[in-house]
């Protein structure tokens, strides 16, 4: 072995060695989200993940989306509502709380229904339409707050607190990172072979569940986070490593939009994550835009944060292969057609 | 046993009968269609199968999505084509053409490119653009005729015969039904509680292919069969028994438009199909809108079919769980905007 081999040999050694390190700190467990995977109904899991070619040509990249919307709640978030609903089924409270935008509340509404729990949902009066009607049509209370997901999330905790009940703090508690982690699982096993892939950040269960997996079993795939320019707390915090709250929010991705990042799930991010980046609201139009004409699939603006990203920095992803998650497809029927609209007409 | 119950039993045995006599005399076998599931690539296999809670209310039954669109060619063909380009590939010629509204040849092409086949694709020039894009796309010859789908046929059996080249049939070639069969596998191992199977009519792959396994397995299991009113060769001759051709076709259902049934294929048809219904164009534009607003996906107008059907005959299915499989999303854009733009107006 030459000096160059050895040298590269043994700077493969250190940089796996760190790594591993890296991972075992995270909140998160490799063997405890393959045991997640159990608690979920399989009609979550295994979810499409297949190479989009007509996406290609306009993005510059090889393209493999990661499809979390044909499933009873269209969003990947019963991943998590499951291994939940599954531990208070087996042995807790039979009562659950959570503040949520609309899909984490649908989710355990649909989780909580199957397993007789009863469940409540608080969620801003200006949430979805489309998001709320289907919470109360499976079944759960819904409680409406004058304000953002920030005042839902004071209320679902002061709900918990008067009520005994169990509240589900979404990225907080690590059985929905573990269950947003099982997706990693299957983007790991099956397309060992790309180079990037794009979570949409919000709360961060997705991007630190996602990410744990990827940085453990594929670490030279590149984890990169997209949020929206105008809900960029949790980015803002990766960025200068310590928590960064914001005073108000402008942004149509109403599924990752907060203002107070939480510093445990900012601590595992700050692990895990390659790149946080922002992307423009019109970006993120053209991305839904994309996505319905060139793939046939309806995104909600949360859920085309990943193409919104290529789009913005076609240099980044030239000639290398990036899977984006898309993550749900709960939009306002009205609000969709205006976007996609708009898209339509900005790009012909 | 009183006499009764006994005559029941014997009712139901010689019931059994009959229906095992009956499979058995299709062109397909069950053991065929599980040998030909591993010449499928596992991208196109063990589709999403769920609930739409959000359809039911206007649809006044329980309806269950069978999505065929979340692969790389949008549609389920290429479970037929991976069986055809797996045996080329094996031991066959190196060539292959197809006649195609688009759907079976951008799938022949996936196949084929994957196998370094050398794929040709006839079409009508007005065939669907987007469809026509993805074949070329996809390193496809793409040979355009003037004149329908029929015309196509008869140009790509004639580039078979003069090239000596293998020449793949849709619906009449026994793999393109058996590809078509696996989804009925995947149907009758999942849910084994349905009462009905929608499933879009052309000519005749996946009805006979979905038809055979549900009789063979689910025999209870009502085989609906639904063609467009602006093409219902397939279905006269159903209902006439006798291969019933048209002179012409005027529908947006693109994917089931034929005017000439196969003897063959109707034959089977006939034993497989507990019905066959037409329905007008109003009724697969307002499907294909509430599959796009109640349940976030897209519909080509043939997958759009099963939706219509229901709506169509709301007391044929009222308190009953259906099936639809929908089975492809490849639209133009434009005149998707269009039909859905049509749909909202008139729903709303």
């Amino acid at each position: 072995m030459g000096l160059d081999a050895l040298s590269l040999g043994l700077r493969t050694q250190k940089s796996v060695a760190l790594r591993c390190c890296v991972v075992q700190e995270t909140r998160l467990d490799t063997a405890r989200i393959r045991a997640a995977r159990t608690a979920i109904d399989p009609i979550f899991l295994d979810t499409p993940l297949y190479r989009c070619e007509a996406l290609e040509p306009v993005l510059g990249c090889t393209v493999s989306i990661k499809l979390e919307t044909a499933n009873p709640v269209r969003s990947f978030k019963a991943r998590g509502t499951e291994v939940v609903a599954s531990q208070l089924a087996d042995n807790g409270p039979r009562a659950v709380v959570c503040a949520s935008a609309g899909n984490l509340g649908q989710a355990l509404a649909w989780s909580g229904r199957s397993r007789g729990l009863d469940v409540t949902v608080v969620a801003s009066r200006s949430a979805s339409a489309a998001k709320l009607d289907r919470i109360r049509a499976l079944d759960a209370k819904l409680e409406l707050v004058d304000g953002d997901i920030e005042v839902a999330r004071e209320r679902a905790a002061a709900l918990a607190l008067d009520g005994g009940i169990r509240l589900v703090e979404d990225s907080l508690d690590i059985e929905t990172c573990e269950g947003a982690a099982t997706i990693g699982l299957e983007l790991v096993d099956t397309v060992p072979s790309f180079d990037a892939v794009l979570i949409a950040l919000g709360g961060g269960a997705l991007a630190t569940g996602v990410g744990h997996v990827v940085k453990a079993l594929a670490p030279d795939v590149e984890v990169i986070c997209v949020q929206p320019l105008g809900a960029p707390a949790t980015t803002y915090s990766w960025r200068q490593r310590r928590v960064v709250t914001t005073d108000s929010m402008d942004t149509i991705a109403d599924g990752v939009a907060g203002r107070r990042p939480i510093p445990e799930v900012l601590d595992d991010l700050l692990l895990v994550a390659d790149d946080a980046v922002l992307v423009q609201e019109a970006s993120i139009i053209a991305g839904m835009g994309m996505l319905l004409d060139h793939a046939g699939l309806v995104a909600e603006p949360s859920a085309a944060l990943g193409i919104a990203a290529i789009l913005e920095d076609r240099d980044r992803f030239a000639g290398r292969h990036v899977v984006t998650i898309v993550c749900g497809s709960n939009v306002d029927p009205d609000a969709y057609h205006r976007w996609v609209g708009a898209a339509r007409i900005h790009t012909s």
